[in-house]
């Protein structure tokens, strides 16, 4: 089975920008972590600010993988173009977000994207991708 | 460790209406088959059509459980009470969904209560719940 | 042909209050009027203040009987659960309204559960439920 | 007992277009039923697509028949100017609609005329012409 | 000096309803009285229940006359197609209401054809129609 | 004098939790207090979780009593249904809250049963329900 | 018979100001011009670019003049509080514009003290103020 | 092949009005034009002001031709009855637009009737016209 | 204990306006009545149509008195910058009005100032300036 | 004759995607057909899913080209800085879409960048493009 | 070179209040120190928390000085008549802010006065005033 | 000190194009000359028209530069995604733009990123940079 985890703007930051609130765990050393704890699986990571790479790089693993877990970061509320890219390949995709997007600003509680997505997961810190995860393997 | 899973209205239908979307589990044989696989976990489950009785509960149960799972139906888009009860007791909450509220119709699209739950999942079908339940187990 | 009548909350203070507007024959009276006038009809009439029992009754009713006559009363601007137990179950549901629902306050203009109903009769007075069941009998 | 029957836009095409959706039956057959079935009553039916000339019949008829049915088409939605006639004329007027407008696109949910007519069926098919003539019988 | 006076869907009722508010005079009578009280000016009176009868007189009156007073009744507030005749003819006009539209429901607040007309004269009864030729006269 | 307290949803907690806030002084010692403090008074109080069972209560109570105290705690922004309870019965009603609802979120500066209430007091913490006491043996 | 004109803010710079829309007539220069013009009549004229000011005047005018014209420039679209006097006082009040409020900016369609107005004038530049007198000396 | 070009409300002031934006060719002129440089097709042309004669043009030339060029000028914005129409013929209709919506005002950036219109052209002149005729030529 | 009443426009017609409603007391009387009921406590009466007036009071008995009682008329519904000064002054501050502004229009029902008050009485007449007081002695 | 063709998101996937919907031709294929059917052109084609590549090539062919073909996909209705890219640039543009942008979902009727364009096509599949070059021939 | 700074209300208490956020430092002190550290300059100050009295002083100093700093306190947000003071000055006018707007409530967002004002400046502290002055020093 | 100067998308095109508007001096040259001006400072200047390459910049330098200037140009009023940058670096921001934003289209009245920043400066032209110079040289 193949996933592929995809990370929008700002995510690259994480484990070095407020570590009181998200930890001083970086994104390459959770995903490590990750493969180690699923050694049957094939993960790809990937993460960019610009949300055309992003689209481009959904459209290129979105034929062939068996799920991606997409965190669009802040284009998740405004990306009419990301949320087209979601609706156009074949694989499912999963929408995380580490923190619970309806406790935060009202402009944060609407995903463009989320109407394309099988599912969604959001509030379980790190956890969220691991529980995308599970939710693949169950054969949602 | 002590769950409880708190199902608001219609809930008692499941298995029983529109089968080809929701397949034809019951929540009790669903729930019997949760408590079978996590035998480690006490697991309490309750349904009501009554807003206040979901009230009551929240109350009973939010102040001696560890975590509780929440699909308020219908009441999710319109409850100001049900969300200050879970506001008001100390208990964790996660919100589940059955089904992807982003991809329904837009007034489903708002959780009044998300904002006092510590995460939201949505889309997973019955799995939801336990995602849910992994969740809590991975001590959120 | 077995029909029932479900009426939500204020609708027990009829022929008590405001007998200006809406004359002095109570619903209990009405109905029994109603049972003489359509004698090959089964007739149930249900009333209640609490949200989640008109669910519940919708839900008992709503897979035995021809057809139920749906009065929600203010429930009928807010309620997302009645709505939903609507559309959950089998028997065509009539909205009636006692009162134009057009005529009054710009939140009344709104129906939330009408679009599951299969039609809606309002402002003819008790009349309203009268003409519904003159619908059913039509085979609508 | 007279009464009349105003048909707005589009109207007469009932019986031609969408016949799966609203029978073969044209209006000029199912008011030749509505006579003959009625006896005792005067029925003048009429049919324009043109706002001002359903003004200008509502206003030749609103003095001398003892009940107007109107189905205003898609001016139900937008027309200030027959709703204002509507309310000029001494004759009452019922509201009807053959689809159940709350069913429909959101823009057909609110109806301008609606607050100057006594009462308001929609939803029974051509049966809703038939609901209003028994309202107007019983004298409402 | 020419002027016309384009009077839109029921103004041909003046007089005869609604007597309490609007006095016992019809129209044709006032304009008889205008007449006579102005002799020196050559007044043209028509009145339509129909929108585009209203435009195309208003394109007939519009490259002709020195002035011209418009009372659109209820299109005031709905008409795109006449606020762009008013814009496309070269004739000054000036938009006049019996009574004070700031008085009554929300929606008679907006004037879609105002922002085209040279002024604004409302709440007078029928003496708007007298101010306005007044206004004309003064050569504004 | 005969005066009733309906509290709604969540306020049996008062005393229970968030203490910082609220005190640590139950409504149950409050009203005991009360009753001591106004032996002339007979004081009734109910609290109630569901909407129709407060509905039912102000029914119960809203034609015998001299003035009733409601707090309906967050069913205050919601419920046309309780609005229309307090609109049916004839023993007047004040509207209180503890906090200030103008300082809280949006969504609770509306009140939809503020307007069939004579009077409104909030802000003063459990001194609000003993000024509206005083305004009703002010005889207001 | 004794009018009062009373003009709220930045009206005081008429003639000095934008000369080649408004003109070089001062409202000092205008108002001589209008008492010579209707000898008969006692009018009194005031400005003041003060909210509050506006208010005590139309309080002192109000119960012991035959008519008040008022211009309240930039707080005609703001100010509940002159809306409030305007309804206050037994004076009937005449609103006036000197340009047309509807082929302004969007913020000046709306007029909050129209609606305790008896009618409304705009769009005639200082002529507004004339016709509002010949509005009262036909006796409206 | 067979297409009718249907005209709203004042476009047959097209060539006579406001000649340096629209230049003077009259549509009359224009479409003899075009009737000379499309021989091989049939083109029937129609203008009416009054919003239920297009409807009714609609409706005749609605089944029988190939396909219907429609400019419904300021109806375009405000009609729920001519987009019924649209939607109820059998015949394709090109919406056209001699001037760009888009860069109009806020009003005129929403079409009602395109959603039931095959596509549309804007913002060409009167060669939006001549681009409809090729569209349907290249048999969309 | 020193208390002020700060009263905004239109409030110095109290007792001579709408007598019928809000009765013949003036609220020089009133206050005269107050300090004779409260001879323990030190009023001050300040009363303008001005809002910056209001300000400047505010700051004035800001720092120095124990409580201030505001009714700002209609500036409650449009002024930031009164809302401004009470957050700057130290002396708490209660909101009252004599009508419920909850029954009134709906842009009444928008307190701009509540957020910055301790807490809000309406609906009692005159004597919500008495409860207010009431209010400041049980020191809230 | 040199024009451009600006693709953007997700446009790539032409051909590959839908095939039901937007059959099995891709943009290259179109793109050497359309060169083929316009031998005295230069066509210039390009496609991006990154915003800002779609600013830049804007940038470089907006100087030297005659015409620019923009079909923006999603961006077309949420990206001011493209609108902007395009009232900077002398080229005429016109915008072009697949499908008809007023028959899909609301937030598509919406184009920010309409309002610097020439023109607008859309609905006609692939033919929207040929149409635009027919366009731009015509020297519109 | 003679420049004039106007605060509105409120912003006499700077130095007076809320130290810890505004500093201890009072207008008054502040203006001393500019007009030392630009000795070349005629700075003019003045306060008030009266709307008219701000406009009035627009009106006296907008035709003779060389620039105007205008903070306008919460009148910013609310006050159509000092933007149209600004209007109707020929002084340039540079709108500035202690704290950033956009930092603080939504309502502060917006500025009725900014868009006839040359420039913003906001978010510096008295700093903001300094380098109003530097923008006008530099002859924007 | 060590300051950047982030400029995003068509700012490439200064002293390129509306030269009549915005000078014919490029931002090479004005860097230039800042350079100049201010040679005890180090600074840094950079473009891009790509959101997520602005981004990407914003992180590398917001953790080592002393000040950070950005011109996000369209971005300004829709990029969630740079403003949760902004957000997250440490280096604070001063949002400024050539044009004075609420002087121009509604939409650019609202800046995204503005609430991150520690201050805003627009309306100056290339002087609004110089401003933000200074702005960081006084130590904000």
């Amino acid at each position: 089975m193949k996933l592929a985890i995809i990370n929008g703007p700002n995510l690259n930051l994480l484990g070095k920008r407020e570590k009181d609130i998200y930890g001083n765990l970086s994104f390459e050393d959770f995903s490590a972590e990750l493969k180690k704890k699923y050694p049957s699986l094939e993960i790809i990571c990937y993460q960019s600010n610009v949300e055309g790479e992003l689209i481009t790089k959904l459209q290129e693993l979105g034929f062939s993988t068996d799920g991606i877990i997409l965190n669009a970061g802040g284009y998740t509320h405004t990306s009419v173009a990301i949320a087209d890219a979601v609706a156009a390949i074949t694989t499912p995709v999963i929408e995380v977000h580490i923190s619970n997007i309806f406790a935060r600003e009202d402009f944060r509680h609407v995903s463009i994207l989320g109407k394309n997505c099988i599912g969604s997961i959001s509030g379980f810190g790190l956890q969220s991708y691991e529980l995308a995860i599970e939710a693949f393997m169950r054969k949602v």
